[in-house]
């Protein structure tokens, strides 16, 4: 379908995005971008699910009158990477000591042990602190199994996760950090 | 984002969808389901990407009022299966004699093949003449390659594809299809 002429193109600088979390994704946006023009991996960000309660038809296609965010139960970002199939989730907290569970949505974190068990690589990255860490779905579900706790300990977060550096293009290198962590073993790579 | 309470849930009787490719797809969206629920395969299919034009806040969050559907450049489906990156698109057609490219979006024919490339498994699943056929990427894309011809001979799909049954729950079983052709080598399947 063709961008209908009489809509207006969106401006993604006056729609309100919540703040919070926007700067990780677009990071990670960027990389992604840069992944696939490197032909380095195939990842994209789902897009947001949405309801439809009103629909038109015009000759330029179906225009939705009426719609609504539905909450995801997989995580934000899948795709391909040496074969494997990645998926992972981005989240931001201002808080400097814990990282509050209440960030993921209902199933979210059900669902990651579900990529596990298929054999697929699943991680959630963390801002917090000033710093990017890539925490394994393995160690947030071994946390959430063995703890009562609503938020993580960012203690547990250094000691587990892996420090991605933010620099410039791609801005935020994730893969190689996936690299070192899920295809050379854990040994091979010297945390930060 | 929680289901808000003013607006109507959608019926999905009442939506006008296209009816081509329509029956299909929910074959396959029920076969997902059966996959999700037995622990086989996580597959899903990707949410339609939508362009906001307009949007509003209500206390139940936040309500599209103008809003376009953009034409997808990857495929429909995605997931992970026995650690395999796995994505493919489902197409019908009413000709008898041969599948129109046409049917693809701009984009997606040229994807297909970078899928591939990362080590993905990728296929077109097509309902033409009563019977649901697995074709692999690798044949769709050698098909393209020497041929100038903007559809796909029904003899060719015949020829290099793998019927799937439609049968009672899950009723397009095309992961039993993609053992035989990507699990055990393609040698050891009989073509029905």
């Amino acid at each position: 379908m063709e961008y209908p002429n009489n809509i207006k193109k969106p401006n993604h600088k006056t729609i309100n995005y919540s703040n919070r979390g926007m700067d990780l994704e677009q990071f990670i946006n960027e990389t992604n971008e840069y992944y696939v023009e490197k032909d380095i991996a195939l990842i994209y960000k789902k897009p947001t699910p949405i309801g439809i309660s009103e629909a038109v038809y015009t000759p330029h296609g179906r225009i939705i009158k009426n719609g609504y965010f539905k909450s995801p139960s997989t995580l934000d970002y899948n795709g391909v990477y040496r074969g494997k199939y990645i998926e992972f989730e981005a989240k931001e907290t201002q808080s400097k000591t814990s990282f509050p569970l209440a960030n993921f949505h209902e199933h979210q974190l059900g669902y990651i042990a579900r990529v596990l068990q298929h054999g697929g690589i699943c991680f959630v990255l963390i801002r917090m602190n000033h710093k990017v860490y890539l925490l394994k779905g393995e160690d947030l579900t071994q946390f959430i199994s063995e703890n009562t706790r609503k938020s993580i300990p960012y203690e547990y977060i250094v000691e587990k996760g892996f420090v991605i550096e933010e620099k410039y293009n791609p801005s935020l290198d994730y893969l190689k950090i996936v690299d070192q962590v899920y295809f050379k073993g854990e040994s091979l790579w010297q945390k930060n």
